[in-house]
């Protein structure tokens, strides 16, 4: 039997921060055909907050410490604001939207990473599969759209802060068991460019066997090589089909004109 | 056939805003049998995180105003952090807390209050009949507990601030129909007592033919009346019955030896 289709969309703060932006994309996701689930990272509205706050945002080596403080401004943030504001927003739109952190339902188990040379706070690394997919799978079948933000917990009260790429990806992973998973990053660009100066030299479509010589001829270099990695282990890991693409185009994903289509 | 019992507790800010109080709390919920619901008002967090950004506690004939920066404040407090704190640390006792604002499955709508003497801006009253029954009475078949934070939504993308009493009333009466509901107001007192300065002359019980009488006398008096008033309201709409009394008891409510119960 045919599995049915579930698409797993990660946007990022910038999109959440952008009253404008987020209205348009909220649009273009509620219409978005079949089952859906939304992951929406954080944003400049968190550091905003922490600097009114006197909450100092700690860096060590360039990257971002969770202290007890920051943790209770991501959490207001992330989980309260702005995944209100997106599920409220969503409902406007026709859609039965349910906001979601992993604490919710144990729907995300996460570890404290643990500390080596740097302790990154109340930083959570996902346990591996804990997320619950009969939750999730329950919420879908009712018809409703899990709306994640990119707060978890250990499972022994404690909440911890994580990165909502890997959330969207361990919940497109663990949900191609039962669905024909698509999962969609979106970013600032159209998607993987040939000339990342000119966003009409759009690449439709990467294959893994395409990946290796587009990196060594650099055009997939930066922080893109990451990102696309991270597409081909989904995939390997049951995903059926990993877009990388800009927000304000989410409306062509039904019609396989977005961004950039790895398989 | 007898209708499966249910129970909604209300607990106020003052328990939430504190850590030690909150955590026996906590213990105590999850040691209640059968299904349940947890309500929870704002608290003090709240009102420091305002003073602390400069936001303006504005009250209007003793009456707090929830202006937009107001209503960001309490969606983060009370939705967020308030919200997911009560969450994991219910899953720490093994209970499968799921937290839900009004706009999370359009759980509970509401109309913000309109404008007559007073302004009260982002505040929302419960529109009759707007409870979720069905995803309400869903998650409680697969065993979760919802825990409600006290922020609904207008169904056309408005958050709005909504009293936390209200909404344990209105999710009482609504799932009546299917369970034998029990709805418990926690607060600073053990229940109606004959003298408000011995917690020792507690009412056991209080049924609506006593009312008239024990406000007569003065036993009942303040504050108490409203509180007491709604609770028969409740009742008449079908509730089983309802019980005041403080929070640190609540483990002695299946004893039935929990503050003063009004049938």
């Amino acid at each position: 039997m045919e599995k049915e289709k579930l698409t797993v969309v990660k946007i990022g703060g910038n999109i959440v921060d952008d009253e404008s932006a987020l209205s348009a994309f909220l649009a273009s996701f509620a219409g978005l055909e079949g089952k859906k689930i939304l992951v929406h990272g954080g944003g400049k509205v968190a550091t905003r907050l922490a600097e009114r706050l006197g909450v100092e945002v700690k860096m060590l080596h360039g990257r971002r410490i969770t202290d007890q403080a920051m943790l209770e401004v991501v959490t207001m943030v992330y989980a309260g604001l702005s995944n209100k504001q997106v599920v409220a927003g969503l409902q406007a739109h026709g859609v039965s939207a349910i906001g979601l952190s992993g604490a919710d339902g144990n729907a995300i188990r996460c570890i404290k990473r643990p500390v080596r040379e740097i302790d990154y706070g109340f930083v959570g690394d996902i346990v591996a599969d804990s997320v619950n997919t009969s939750l999730i799978g329950s919420l879908l079948a009712d018809g409703h759209a899990p709306v994640f933000s990119a707060i978890t917990h250990d499972g022994k009260g404690q909440l911890l802060n994580t990165n909502a790429d890997t959330i969207a990806s361990a919940l497109a992973v663990a949900m191609a068991a039962a669905y024909a998973v698509s999962l969609v990053y979106c970013f600032e660009k159209r998607g993987v460019l040939r000339d990342v100066d000119d966003e009409e030299s759009l690449i439709p479509e990467i294959r893994e066997s395409d990946f290796e010589r587009l990196t060594r001829e650099g055009v997939v270099a930066d922080g893109m090589i990451p990102k696309l990695r991270n597409a081909f282990d989904a995939i390997s890991a049951g995903v059926k089909d990993v877009y990388v693409g800009h927000a304000h185009e989410l409306n062509r994903l039904q019609q396989g004109q977005f961004g950039t289509r790895m398989v």
